[in-house]
């Protein structure tokens, strides 16, 4: 039973906790709100790296990168910016330590103090438009499509693992365009890009939205994102893409020569995904006994375990040459596998231990096995066991896959279609909210007045104004005006 | 002729700086100290991170990612450590701005002060050896073989894009082992593996050695590492690995669990390369017309420019189809290729541009070329040019970047043979570092003094004592006394 893992229904966010932590994946670090990300959540990382990575580049992207620290004044220079990530900011004041003259250790030398304080970047906008002043002259300049890998922080008092942290890894694309328009179709492409990562590679279904104006990137005059469904009902933002029109074109004075020879702001966007997503990769498949991971992001797709006997060396060295076998023709098929051929631990304790992890198969050969040509193969999601022929090895774990990968979207699609409910007025939807939650799709004035009284008295927010199927037919469910949007509720992460 | 490029011979160092910036690999930044390393030159950087992630998984290694920020009292608990690198910390003192009271913009919020300063790592074997505290109690735990690519800050006064920076990109390598023989072996091990990238990929020939002691990392044992020759005579640290034996172990208080139940300190290495040699690449191989790289790391090995007709339409578009062919050809074949198709540009303009940004090879193909089924395929390394049939296009640029690839580390490795000397007394070491420069094999009695005056006297350093052929067969150069090794000497970046 998954180690003593907590049941996700006794409590799910003890649950994911100990999960984070007993998988391997990351951990609390010493210093206050970041974490460790350990090496088996990082290869998922790697993972995602590499397949958004990939994505970026066929739209056009080039990667590059920016300094670290911001200086405190270009923070300030888009007042919506500054506003929105003042209250989080890391901020060196000092160069040098030196010999504490009073005792043990290092002190902050307080001659080395910094004529502007600097920022550790919460995010780029402005040290990366601060470049692109003069990396933009003219029209044959633009666009500008660029996307940095890094590490941003924004000081959190309350944190956790993967989900909140004072330091987190993320990509973020900063582009600049001659058109209005070219920016918010290069924003809407970026969101199709993180939709189609999330489905086709993390098996998680997503709404394509707009956020409602308070929910705004601080800078943006529009948020797109994408908003996945956990299994405890709660709606996790997986990844925003934004229009910033020409804010930071203005506030950093970045213009182009059009073909006209006339002087024009640049129209821009930033759009991000973190390592946020490994928390809702985390709560979007895993189970009592652990991590479920689509095949994609799996570090290893199969582990191998031959079923040893005691003192039977002459057995047991067969059982490592077919467990040999089979892992050099699954590695030469592109099937990540390892052997696990520890003989002080027992096959139970380590089938536990994989599941644990998330492996997305398990292959098991004993000394029957050998004599019948064949194998046990386990699949994590379903738990099913089959005895097959080991001859067709290859072409049976890659079939498993694939079809892992897709009971798997198929399984979170129905999940969120059985957790997502329409109500026509206020004490459905708090009846809703409160025995089911969910998303909850319902009526709004387009106010952020009923916005803020809802979030109030139900902890429920706006998740998006999805792009499809938004079109609404009556009256808001809380002001009983006229509603505007058909949006999405829900408590969030 | 190189887009005004300065030449080496008249300014080195100007020729380096202006080769940076006209090549699009790197700037300055507004923050001082800190570069932004534009799309180009980050290409090239993410091909040898993709190469050296490689290897280190080759070699059993996993990356995993540690904080940003180093509670200060950790820095301190090696005391060699702190000492090293205590000068040049960017300390974060503060976590919060605040509106401005008395004028515009933000100020740093006073009452957000952090109970203990948080330091921007400069190196992570502090923060990291306090997590394989918990992360080792039995020898069954080790090896722990971790690898980290990050950004580090390290104050410096003067830099250079590249060369010294206060903020760069490298990647860090912290090993934990149970016996000190282990940890010995894993620091040559990665001493190799960086010789072999820099000779197999960067066409960069090094020599292998070991620092004096003077020029260890703060907190090793030993320091190995490999030593480039730059064109100017100048000898450049490409890469360490360090043996640290139990000093982070003690220090951090981390011990395992032997087989026979008894408790030891465990062995440590780190290890580390760094966007350092970026720097190392341009100096190796470029010219007076600019870059020049080896086919392994650049972005494109080809760029087909169509030899347009003014007012020929239907030419022109056979050219382009042409060119189409060709460049799919090649890409199918994993050559990476670009097309330059601007009508407003004029082909010598463009062949100074790739030759200033050093693709490897370059195809042009004009009306006549149409007819004769030839294209005109030239070289950067060399600047030859060749008509050649167009039949086997694929199998010309193949040879082609193989003989560049090959051709560069040959010229690379004669260029250190012819500039390396030998010499047998003091008079001949000035003498010959003035007028030659380049690396100088010299005996030297062993000692911190000695190493030291000749520093002060001649600004040249020890740059290692090479793991092969460093017996001395008589006195050391400086003091008469009898020598110990045989060094190499150079002035160096």
């Amino acid at each position: 039973m998954g180690k003593g893992l907590t049941k996700r229904e006794d409590d799910y966010s003890q649950w994911y906790n100990e999960l984070v932590l007993k998988a391997g994946l990351a951990e609390h670090s010493d210093v206050r709100g970041c974490m460790v990300i350990k090496p088996y959540g990082f290869a998922i990382w790697e993972l995602m790296k590499e397949d958004l990575d990939k994505r970026f580049k066929e739209t056009g992207h080039v990667n590059a990168y920016f300094p670290l620290f911001i200086p405190k004044s270009y923070l300030s220079k888009e007042a919506e910016h500054v506003e929105g990530f003042a209250k989080e900011c890391a901020v060196v004041t000092h160069y040098r330590l030196k010999t504490n003259p009073n005792g043990p250790g290092v002190i902050v030398d307080p001659e080395a103090k910094l004529e502007e304080e600097l920022i550790v970047r919460p995010t780029s906008e402005t040290i990366i438009w601060n470049s692109y002043r003069n990396w933009i002259q003219s029209y044959r300049d633009l666009p500008l499509l660029i996307n940095q890998w890094a590490n941003v922080v924004r000081w959190e008092l309350r944190t956790r693992l993967f989900l909140r942290t004072s330091e987190f890894l993320w990509q973020e694309g900063h582009t600049a365009h001659a058109l209005k328009q070219e920016a918010i179709e290069e924003a809407e492409r970026m969101l199709h890009v993180y939709a189609d990562f999330a489905e086709e590679v993390m098996a998680m279904p997503v709404i394509k939205g707009l956020k409602s104006p308070n929910e705004r990137f601080a800078g943006a005059l529009e948020t797109y994102c994408i908003e996945a469904l956990m299994q405890d009902g709660k709606a996790l933002q997986a990844g925003t893409s934004h229009f910033l029109g020409q804010n930071f074109a203005k506030a950093f004075d970045v213009k182009y020569t059009d073909k006209e020879g006339k002087d024009e702001f640049v129209w821009a966007t930033s759009w991000g995904v973190s390592t946020r997503l490994m928390g809702a990769l985390i709560m979007t498949h895993s189970d009592d006994e652990g991590l479920i991971l689509p095949p994609k992001l799996a570090p290893f797709h199969a582990v191998i375990i031959p079923f040893f006997l005691k003192n039977k060396p002459e057995i047991n060295e067969k059982l490592m040459t077919k467990a040999n076998q089979m892992a050099d023709d699954l590695r030469k098929a592109g099937i990540r596998v390892q052997i696990d051929a520890d003989e002080t631990k027992r096959p139970g304790f380590k089938f536990a231990e994989y599941e644990l992890k998330g492996y997305p198969t398990r292959i098991v050969i004993g000394p029957r096995d050998l004599e019948n040509g064949t194998v046990e193969i386990a699949r994590r999601d379903t738990k099913l066991k089959e005895t097959l022929s080991s001859d067709d090895i290859v072409g049976v774990i890659q079939n498993l896959l694939d079809n892992i990968e897709s009971n798997l979207l198929k399984k979170a699609k129905e999940f969120r279609l059985n957790n997502t409910h329409q109500v026509s007025n206020y004490e459905e939807f708090k009846s809703v909210l409160e025995s089911k939650g969910g998303f909850i799709e319902a009526e709004w004035d387009g106010t952020s007045e009923t916005e803020e009284k809802i979030k109030e008295e139900t902890g429920a927010t706006i998740r998006c104004i999805p792009l499809e199927n938004n079109l609404p037919n009556g009256l808001c469910i809380y002001s009983g005006n006229k509603a505007k949007f058909k949006v999405l509720f829900a408590r969030a992460y």
